[in-house]
């Protein structure tokens, strides 16, 4: 970018040079000038644009590192971070836990309800469980530190995993459940993701207004044999959390 | 489901039992206890339970797939359709008219805009263009016969595909102009999905009121050289549209 001059620097200002850098970075940053994932020039195209040299460089871009404005890609380059968590979950069978986990990043779950219930039909023809039957009814809200990201309502086949009520899914996770002490396989999930205005209590739970975008994820589990295992209706607060998938043409 | 009983079956009526069967089934569809994707008993099971022949039951169901309201996945059975288009763009790297095409869906494209123009600042940030470039706007609607289903703006390096606004986008692709007739290796993308609230020319092109939630994607694509040669930005009519993932655990 021509705006990334050594005009920005003033070598009498009592700030350090690598202050200034600092600085100038952060507020392109703070302004969208610099988005997330933006890449930023090589270190010496870098430094010799800002007429620095590469040692004050690197003591700036490593103060934003520390700061998690900025990370490094081994072999790729140096990023804008982005200020949202981004979940693979359209890409990858792994979960919301497990992909807060990869990232680092510390969640705290509220179990709301947990519970043997009799499903709604069309829940109870996706999992293939006659009508009246017993399923446990599992709502979580799981928050980082910002406040609430996503509200989880899990209908689980007990046949398949009985006395799974009693688990304490304030610890434990639901995949990390069926998978560990069921042993059973999961294989497949169909997921389907959809922009929806948050229903009043969706949204109380969310911190959100009534009739905000939430994005919607609907999903079936199967297991390896084929049979569904678990029904799920997920609502995420995309200001805090958006979904992203890396994806290969080839 | 035990509710699809003989009981439903009037052997004195004047209605064929086939034309009876179609009718039940089509009625569990509409109400919803049959959803989107649930998958019929097999055919013997179904049969027996509704007490009649294969061959009657195979007649209901081959008019109730003729309607489209029903699908057999070879080796997996027979599932409801889902009544949305559901393109796979969170999982693989194609285009929604490559999903289109995919799935037999025909699509009318309006290009409201093609011409050249000198980008937002985060957006040549992202094509890593200097400021005051020069990049090809491309504003695209894309509709089905039950209306508009996708608001399409593209942003694209001209350095890297030279007189690229005089291409037709009515009837061509933008992957299909940059692989085809530049001979570019597209290879890999960032795409992030959230729900936004619908602004008003987002809502007027997709018929939708102010304020309503729309899927919204973001996208930057990459050549095999890293260098990246697109960036968009896509509001998704998810009423008529929505993103699904088919995903595998291992």
């Amino acid at each position: 970018m021509s705006t990334t001059s050594s005009a920005a620097i003033n070598r009498d200002a009592p700030v350090a040079i690598h202050a200034q850098i600092s600085e100038g970075i952060r507020s392109r940053i703070a302004s969208g000038e610099w988005p997330a994932h933006y890449r930023l020039k090589s270190e010496p195209e870098l430094a010799q644009d800002l007429g620095v040299s590469r040692g004050t460089l690197r003591r700036a871009l490593t103060t934003l590192i520390q700061e998690g404005l900025l990370r490094q890609v081994r072999g790729r380059g140096t990023f804008v971070t982005s200020t949202t968590i981004e979940p693979a979950i359209a890409q990858r069978l792994s979960t919301l836990s497990e992909d807060f986990a990869n990232q680092g990043i510390v969640t705290t779950t509220t179990v709301l309800e947990c519970s043997l219930t009799d499903p709604p039909r069309p829940i109870a023809a996706l999992l293939d469980v006659p009508a009246g039957g017993s399923v446990l009814k599992l709502v979580r809200l799981r928050s980082t530190d910002r406040g609430p990201v996503a509200l989880l309502f899990n209908y689980v086949r007990t046949d398949l995993a009985p006395g799974i009520e009693g688990v304490d899914f304030t610890t434990a996770s639901l995949f990390g459940t069926l998978e560990g002490a069921y042993g059973l396989k999961i294989d497949a999930a169909r997921r389907t993701f959809s922009a929806q205005a948050a229903e009043a209590d969706v949204a109380a739970q969310l911190n959100l207004e009534t009739g905000s975008p939430v994005q919607y994820l609907q999903q079936v589990t199967y297991l390896a044999d084929d049979r569904p295992v678990e029904y799920s209706d997920v609502w995420i607060h995309s200001g805090r959390l958006q979904v992203t998938s890396l994806l290969s043409r080839r």
